[in-house]
């Protein structure tokens, strides 16, 4: 056995109450042992003047789109997405796919991210670049059957599910997948409906974007009769482990389905607003006991991958929606930025306690911006930075010390991600 | 003649493009001598790999209030004020007041604000910080006449005016004074009247909060029978160099009148999410050529006094405000954090170019989270973060060197304030 022993910080407790403790890990079963005065490790972590946190988990990104950041912005959905963003994407190869999850990783590590939930294509490179960082993910490809015709269409929803098959439980288990159709409007919904059963079969859960802006809301309710969430009831997609992405634009009929279904929410309060799509019902979802998650939605539409600075987000515009400056209040976003992660993403982490998987973020309290220390959940949502994150630590595991990634060279990852963000460009736009 | 070269970096311009360039700064004058291939200077401060760009404003802050920072949080302004903070408040010493703005200074230095607009109390405390820190200011004492008598709110407008003309001018110019009256409904309005002519006289402007919440408007338009700013018009409060801050409810009436008397706005983003308050009409304010700064507000209602993800915030909560993710674009928002708040508290500054005040930002562009390098601008607006500040420049002095402030001693002012803080709120609720 090899543990470590994470000393001299302050531990934040499931129940958001902060106490001095040590937390000892068990690197091989990737577990936490205990949480107070722990036996010594094989080896230790400084956490002296760091608060000891769950591990901060982003429910909802395409990591690779790193490579995209600040290529296009201050254009609505429909016009980014058609625009911009699709046509670089038709020429994404799998070596870009590699280099652009490799830098989101770097930078999501680097901000006490330990668990994430990517959606995007060439699943096995991000997978290949999840097992090397050491960081945590529920995969999936994003089935996208809009302007294919049957066979492609066909083709896109069994590589989906193929991947989901084969990846799940890789990189030691670290990997965990799902069917992931990319929404109600560009996933052919016969095609979900056929593949839901095979998915449900394969042990795997699904994943969607749902109910992001009144333009993809609006068809289905005129065409269909019925809500997205009545719809995608109808088609099999709300079950126990699913969780959609947005759900920006829902009614009380489908805050009650999520609710009842045990679907969780990866609300993404950042993408929301700068894609003009507005602000998802966080509060009323936290009241119906909707399991809330954050996401960042993928870098192009935020434009980092930091879940510290996304809970902020969450928590402002949460109460700017709410017209309630009380609600989605600093507790309620933390809890969804750890243990609502963890729970929309189907991990057994998020707390710091023993039995729970060893997934922590040490925060660094010295800054003039944590200064005075009235109350650090209040700190945590509104006022530390994720530069403030001082070591991650996955399954046991020490992945970033003293800020710096020790799996992955970041130099490198950088250069890299730079030198194929401009080939990626110049081939779309030289086309 | 003292000089500084800043070496090797990129150059934000005052048209928002980015080009190569030295920048040579007169460290006597206070201004930028040369942009280019510059003279050498007697010192050097690299910016290799960096971004110069114009200091940061933050337009309108209550420095001394880190000190009641988280202290207390997701509450609605009025009980916010009532139960929390002006309890407190009304224990301050000036040396609380003086411990709390040294540690708000230090915080705006490290993330690259190099001018400050601050209303607060004891202001020869909160200018002898601004002189010992380097920072730039333009600074006033909140007059709040509710619930006193006509003696003392007198009092407090005389002592109002009195450190606005005494103080107009110190730390060799840095410190710039206004009348600053804390509201069209704290302040007492035949007062305002009476004193606008002899600030006038002063020569030195006016400063107040203004249409920050419906609770505030109501009951001067039920009451007068005019809008907030229509009344703030008959008593004298919009002339050329004024400002606002907040302007979240305000009609099409008032947005011409701040246009077509050349009052700024200082916009706080987060303060107005966090409170619940609303979202102001940025780019509406923008369209009418009204001035428009960005400020945090006091670290009470932010929690931190970060200008750089405050942009990010203004620019993403105004595509929300105005439902058109193309509204507050990247360019718009970074002018507003530096030109524009420049000219809003009445400082030559704000550009990087021969003849302004040679107050500058060197961003660090060397981070995962701001790789690739599509756009510097976006990344300003959207994904740099103050801890990205390398140096922070003002008036050719370096005040920040590699992340360290070089005025004030970082670790004493964090102890100090720490102290004060638990002193303070132990007087309030021991009482």
């Amino acid at each position: 056995m090899s543990t470590l022993q994470i000393t001299g910080g302050q531990v934040l407790t499931p129940e958001l109450t902060v106490r001095t403790a040590d937390v000892l890990a068990d690197s091989e079963t990737g577990e936490i042992l205990a949480v107070g005065d722990t036996a010594a490790g094989d080896r230790t972590l400084d956490a002296e003047g760091c608060l000891v946190v769950p591990g901060l988990v982003n429910t909802h990104c395409h990591a690779a789109m790193t490579l995209l950041r600040g290529y296009a912005d201050d254009k609505p959905l429909d016009r980014w997405l058609q625009e911009d963003i699709w046509p670089v994407e038709a020429e994404l190869t799998p070596e870009d796919i590699r280099a652009g999850t490799r830098l989101g990783l770097v930078e999501l590590l680097k901000n006490g991210v330990t668990a994430v939930g990517d959606m995007y294509f060439e699943v096995p490179e991000v997978a290949a670049a999840v097992e090397e960082a050491g960081i945590r993910a529920r995969l999936g490809h994003g089935i996208v059957t809009v302007g294919k015709d049957e066979a492609d269409a066909r083709a896109d929803f069994e590589e989906g599910l193929a991947v989901a098959r084969e990846l799940d439980g890789a990189a030691d288990g670290r990997v965990r997948t799902a069917l992931m159709p990319h929404s109600l409007t560009t996933a052919d919904p016969d095609l979900i409906a056929e593949f839901v059963p095979r998915a449900r079969d394969a042990g795997v859960p699904i994943h969607y974007h749902a109910n992001e802006t009144t333009d993809e809301v609006d068809p289905i309710v005129d065409e269909r009769g019925v809500r997205p969430l009545e719809f995608a009831d109808e088609l099999g997609l709300l079950d126990e482990g699913d969780f959609i992405a947005h759900g920006v634009h829902v009614d009380e009929t489908e805050i009650e389905l999520l609710a009842e279904r045990g679907v969780g929410v990866a609300h993404c309060p950042a993408s929301n607003m700068k894609l003009a799509s507005g602000i998802a019902p966080v509060q009323e979802f936290l009241d119906a006991g909707v399991t809330v998650g954050i996401g960042t939605d993928g870098p192009a539409s935020n434009n980092d991958l930091d879940v510290v600075d996304e809970m902020r987000d969450a928590a402002m515009v949460g109460k700017l929606g709410a017209d309630d400056a009380a609600a989605v209040a600093a507790p309620d976003i933390v809890n969804a930025a750890t243990a609502g992660g963890a729970e929309t993403l189907g991990f057994d982490a998020g707390r710091v306690e023993a039995g729970a998987l060893a997934d922590l973020a040490i925060v660094d309290l010295d800054a003039p911006h944590l200064t005075p220390s009235h109350d650090l959940v209040s700190h945590l949502a509104y006022a530390v930075r994720g530069s403030d994150v001082r070591h991650t630590v996955v399954g046991g595991e020490v992945i970033v010390e003293d800020r710096e990634v020790r799996t992955l060279d970041a130099g490198a990852v950088k250069r890299e991600a730079e030198r194929h963000a401009a080939e990626l460009v110049s081939r779309a736009e030289g086309d």
